[in-house]
C-alpha cells in the first residue's frame, strides 16, 4: 500500500519525539508500505518565530512572512530524516519547492492549485521514504506560500490524492473521532467509521479534530482518510465516502462554548435588505453562521445571526457604522451563548431526530434560543452555562455512548 | 552604482541589530544606489541547529544537514526585508532556490557553478533591494546544498561578479585589513588597499577577515571588493587587482600559533616516495603546508612538514599505520610551534627582504625552525612563545606601523 502519514507539531517537539514518531513511520515502511510523511514545524517553532517577526514588524510583510514561517517545516522534515538514515532506513526530506506544490499567490492563506508528483514518485521508486514540509507552497513567482490554519492536513490530503495513495493517516493525540467531546461526555465512543459530511459537520463544530479544508479536500478526490493517535497503536477513525456499516442515525454530538447572537430589531422587510446586511459582514470577513429571521410584522422583521464571538468587537463596529443605513431600530447582543449540534448522515431521511432533540432539552429544562437545521445536522443555541448537560442529555437520549 | 552588501551572522544576531543593519542598507539605498544584501544565519542559529541534529543522530546525513541548516540564513533574509519594508523601502528576501544559486552536488561543500541572475535583475529593475540567503545554493536535483566555511563571503562575491556590481562590501567586526593584528602589534595600521594575491596570502595565514574562496572568486573576476565594519563609518580596505598607490615592498605580518611540525627520519631517497607520502595524508583530507626535505646522505633524507595543530591525531595514526612501509627510521613532532608570515606584492622584485626578516629574527634572539618562500611571501616556523615578539620585530623591521 502507498500510505501518507501526517504527524502535528506536537508529535515531532523535541529529538524524543522525532525519534519515536520515526520508529511508528518505520514499522509502516517495515510492512512493506510505501511511506510519504507530511510533517507541522516542531511544537512552538511558529510561535518562536511570529514572536520574531513582531519585534521588527508590527504588521510584517506576509510574503516575508512565509518566507520565515516555511523554515519550520524544513527543520522537522530534515530531522525527521536524519532519524530515519540514523536507523538504517532510507529517507529523503522535500520541501515544497522540491516536491513542487504549486499554490495560489495569497501568501498566508494560499490554496493548493496542483502538486507535481514527478520527485515524489521517483524517490519512492527508489524505496526511500519521503519526508515532506506541510503547510507550504510556492506560486507562480516560485516564491514561498503558506495555506494557513489546518494547513498541514491539507497538504497530506492533497498529496495522497496526487499520489493515488490508499490511505492518509492523519495522527493527533487523541485516539479518533469521538461521538462526543471525552472531557465533556465521559462514556463518549470512539467511532470505527464516519462520512465525510458528517466530519465537515463535526469539523466545524468544534470537533477540532481535522480541519475542514483537508476533508472537503479528501471528499472530492476521495482519499480515505484516517484519524488516530501518535501516542497509542488503537485503530482510530475512518472518514470515507460511504461507510461499512448501517449508517447510525446520529453519529455525534459537538458543542462549541464561543458563541455570541446579535439581533438586529426592527429592520424593513424589503427585497435584499438581508443581502445588503451580510455582505457589509462579509466585506469585512466576519464569519455568520446561523441566520434567523422573524416573521415580518408592520413591515419589519428582527434579524437574528450568531458568529464566533472573538469577532464580537468587529460586528460591533460594523453595526454602529451601518445600522443606520440598514433602517434598523434597536441591536441586541447575547455573549454567554453555546452551539449544541447533532450530526447524523442517517438523519436526512428521519424526521423524528430534531424531536428527540427538543425532547431532550425538555428533559432537561434547557430554554433553547435559535435552532438550525441542515439535512444531516441539528443546531440549537442555548446558554452557555447548560452546554455540558445538553451534550450529555443528547448522548444519552441518541443512545451513542460506550 | 550596484553594491552588493555581506553582513555576517553577528552582525543580524538580534532584532536590534537586524534594524541597525537595515539602516545602513538603506543609507546606501538612499544615495542613489542599486543594492544586494547577502546575509549570514542570525548569531548562534546554525551552531544551535547541529546540535539539534546531533541529538538525533551521531553522524547526521549531509544533504538532511544541509536541508537543516539553510533555515538559518532563510530566517534572516526574512526578517531583514520585513525591517526594511517597516521603514518604509521596497525590498524582497531570496533563498537559493528561487534566486537560481547553481551548485556542484557536493553537500556541506559544494561549489558556485553559475547564477542565474534574472530574478534579481528583475527586482533590481523594480527598484526592490534584494536580500538574499548567502552560504547556500541548490544543485541539480533541487536540493539544497551549502557551500561550507566563508561560505557567505563566497555568495556576495559570486553575485558581485554575476550581475557585474560596482563592488562587493564584505561587512566585518573590524574596522578592514591591518598590516598585523592589532591584538599584536598595537601600532598595526589599516591598509587603504591590498592586491587580491597579497589577501589570498593574508587570508590564509589567520587574518581571518575574508576567507580564500572569496578572494579567489574575486581575483578571477575582478569583483572590487572592501573590507568594512559594520559598526562605524570608516573606508575600509579596498581590495583590488592593481592598487593606485605604489606597491609597498611588504603589506602585512600574519601570526598563526596553532601549529605543529613532523618529521619523517630516515625516508630512503627514492623517486615517488615523497609523493607517496603526501598522497597518503591527501587522501584523508590532512592539510599540508610547509614541506622541507633535506638534502639527501647515504641514500636517506629527513622529510618535515608543518600542519594545523588540530590535525596532529589524525596525522599520528596515519604515520603510525603506514612509517614502515614509507621506509622510514623514525618520526619526531613538534607541537608548539608558531608560523609567522610577512607578505607583499612588492617582494617579488627585491631580495632584500628575506634577509631582513631574518635579521628581525637574529636580533631579538629567535630561532627559526623552517623556512618557507614564494613569490610574495615569507614564512618562518618558530617557537610558539616567540611569535608575538617576531611579529612586532617584523612590523617594526618594515616600518609598517602607523
Amino acid at each position: 500500500m502507498l500510505i501518507v502519514q501526517k504527524f502535528g507539531g506536537s508529535s515531532v517537539a523535541n529529538a524524543e519525539r522525532v525519534l519515536n514518531v520515526a520508529k511508528r513511520i518505520a514499522k509502516t515502511y517495515h510492512q512493506g508500505n510505501q511511506v510519504v510523511v507530511v510533517l507541522s514545524a516542531q511544537g512552538d517553532t511558529t510561535d518562536d518565530l511570529i514572536a520574531k517577526a513582531k519585534e521588527i514588524s508590527k504588521n510584517p510583510s506576509k510574503r516575508e512572512m512565509d518566507m520565515l514561517l516555511t523554515t519550520g517545516e524544513q527543520q522537522s522534515v530534515s530531522l525527521m530524516a536524519m532519524a530515519l538514515l540514523e536507523m538504517g532506513l532510507p529517507a529523503i526530506s522535500l520541501n515544497a519547492s522540491q516536491v513542487k506544490m504549486h499554490t495560489t499567490s495569497d501568501y498566508s492563506t494560499a490554496r493548493i492549485k496542483r502538486i507535481d508528483s514527478k520527485r515524489m514518485k521517483r524517490e519512492l521508486d527508489r524505496k526511500n521514504i519521503v519526508i515532506v514540509t506541510g503547510f507550504q507552497g510556492i506560486n507562480r513567482y516560485d516564491d514561498v506560500t503558506t495555506l494557513g490554519r489546518g494547513g498541514s492536513d491539507t497538504t497530506a490530503v492533497a498529496i495522497a490524492a496526487a499520489l493515488n495513495a490508499d490511505k492518509c493517516e492523519i495522527y493527533t493525540d487523541v485516539e479518533g473521532v469521538y461521538t462526543a467531546d471525552p472531557r465533556i461526555v465521559p462514556n463518549a465512543r470512539k467511532m470505527d467509521e464516519i462520512t465525510y459530511s458528517e466530519m465537515l459537520e463535526l469539523a466545524s463544530l468544534g470537533a477540532k479534530v481535522l480541519h475542514n479544508r483537508s476533508v472537503e479536500l479528501a471528499s472530492k478526490y476521495n482519499v480515505e482518510l484516517v484519524v488516530r493517535s501518535s501516542l497509542t497503536e488503537a485503530e482510530g477513525t475512518v472518514v470515507k465516502e460511504v461507510i461499512k456499516m448501517e449508517e447510525m442515525l446520529v453519529s455525534g454530538v459537538a458543542g462549541d462554548d464561543n458563541v455570541a447572537r446579535v439581533s438586529l430589531l426592527g429592520v424593513p422587510d424589503k427585497p435584499g435588505k438581508a443581502f445588503d446586511i451580510f455582505k457589509t459582514f462579509g466585506k469585512k470577513n466576519i464569519n455568520i453562521d446561523i441566520i434567523i429571521q422573524s416573521v415580518a410584522t408592520d413591515g419589519k422583521r428582527n434579524i437574528s445571526f450568531s458568529i464566533d464571538k472573538d469577532s464580537l468587537n468587529d460586528v460591533k463596529e460594523i453595526v454602529d457604522q451601518n445600522i443606520a443605513k440598514w433602517g434598523a431600530t434597536g441591536v441586541e447582543y447575547d455573549e454567554n451563548l453555546a452551539k449544541v449540534s447533532v450530526v447524523g448522515a442517517g438523519m436526512v431521511s428521519n424526521a423524528g431526530v430534531a424531536s428527540k432533540v427538543f425532547e431532550a432539552m425538555y428533559d432537561a429544562n434547557i430554554n433553547i434560543n435559535i435552532i438550525s437545521t441542515s439535512e444531516i445536522k441539528i443546531s440549537i443555541l442555548i446558554e452557555k452555562e447548560d452546554m455540558r448537560k445538553a451534550m450529555r442529555k443528547i448522548h444519552d437520549k441518541f443512545d451513542l455512548g460506550a
